[in-house]
């Protein structure tokens, strides 16, 4: 048997993971535990097992070419463990975390015009959000 | 105007935020900055931030009935941030993250099993991934 | 055989920790892997374990008096852990951290006057450092 | 004017920074703030910060020999900030941080002994705490 429509798109969307999430906690009584800190907690646990993977590595290169499969393998259980935290988290306070993704990309485009790039970039610490 | 045909749907797939990030970063220069660790370091200092928003409140009930607008605004901000950089950070290690999610789910289904749930939450810190 | 002077003493120094770190770092030849960087990500490590101790409890008293007696020592070893990366990333960069947190103690009682602590302390959010 | 005895030593203790902790908050009515999660929510916040300094700058050299005085300044502070709270936190838990750091040092020794460094430093991942 397949999964539902939306599982079946090439890409997974924010509200399909809220859904799961939600489903998750209902069919194991776990709403009790999914308080804002509680998940806010859990998100910090899960961004400290994502920082362990990196922690004596050094520099690594993007793609991680050096990377065994099965450590990329853990590493996308890691963020992913992350995002499902941030996805219910942000469900649990009612926040619509796709909506204000796409807001505060728009005003990342204010705060740092493109056409200003090479002022910006220039000492390498004026882009944060 | 409106956005492309992907941004009227209701909801936001984690593609679009990836191909989002991938073209700012690129209309500005900043992929020279995008490594793995600097990315990061940047999450990690997003969910500082997103940590400061809940740090003197003590418990916080679900769907923030207390708070300001602007402070909800400023919560799906600070969200939004945590989640930019985790769809940047896996993008730039190579790691599908919608994939990954879904695949974490089912994995985290099959180690908690609903049946069991009056079990698993005796102690309340047994259902973690 | 008791240990030296200063570990006799009742109160342990930061730079007691330092030297016991880098003796340790030394005689493992770790100091290879000690970048400022990697013990940045060790310490992230050690804060996502600390926040695990306290992500399924809702809000926990003062002196946690509920707790038992191995779990008041499992978190005494994360409280450590964080400490001993902080002090170890503190020599790596060469900051003097007992130094360093003297003079923030000094900054803070100049940014938060004691004689305005009704006015500051009224929103609960205006006395962060 | 000069500071106390213990304030004339050359090295900081824990203790001092404990008391001097306790007092600020006392004198400025911060205790109420003052609980376990907030005080941890609060240091996360810190180890953001202080991960901000470092996150556009790649791998940083021992010792930070390009850093401005300013920069260092700075890091000091955020270093501090985290010390600050992490000392503070362990005060309201009612743990002894020092003892427990000079404990975790000594099993971090039974664990990792030194004469078997070669064998735990081959994979660069073995010697966390």
């Amino acid at each position: 048997m397949t999964g539902g429509v939306e599982e079946r798109d090439q890409s997974v969307s924010l509200d399909l993971l809220k859904q799961k999430m939600a489903n998750f906690a209902k069919e194991r009584d776990w709403d009790q535990f999914h308080s804002p800190r509680n998940l806010l907690l859990a998100l910090v646990g899960e961004v400290g097992e994502l920082s362990e993977i990196f922690q004596w590595k050094g520099e690594v290169p993007k793609g991680l070419p050096d990377w065994k499969e099965e450590e990329k393998v853990h590493l996308g259980e890691e963020l992913s463990d992350v995002l499902l935290y941030l996805v219910r988290l942000s469900d649990i306070c009612g926040i619509d975390l796709g909506k204000a993704a796409l807001r505060k990309v728009e005003l990342n485009a204010i705060k740092y015009p493109a056409s200003k790039k090479n002022f910006k970039t220039s000492n390498g610490t004026a882009h944060t959000g």
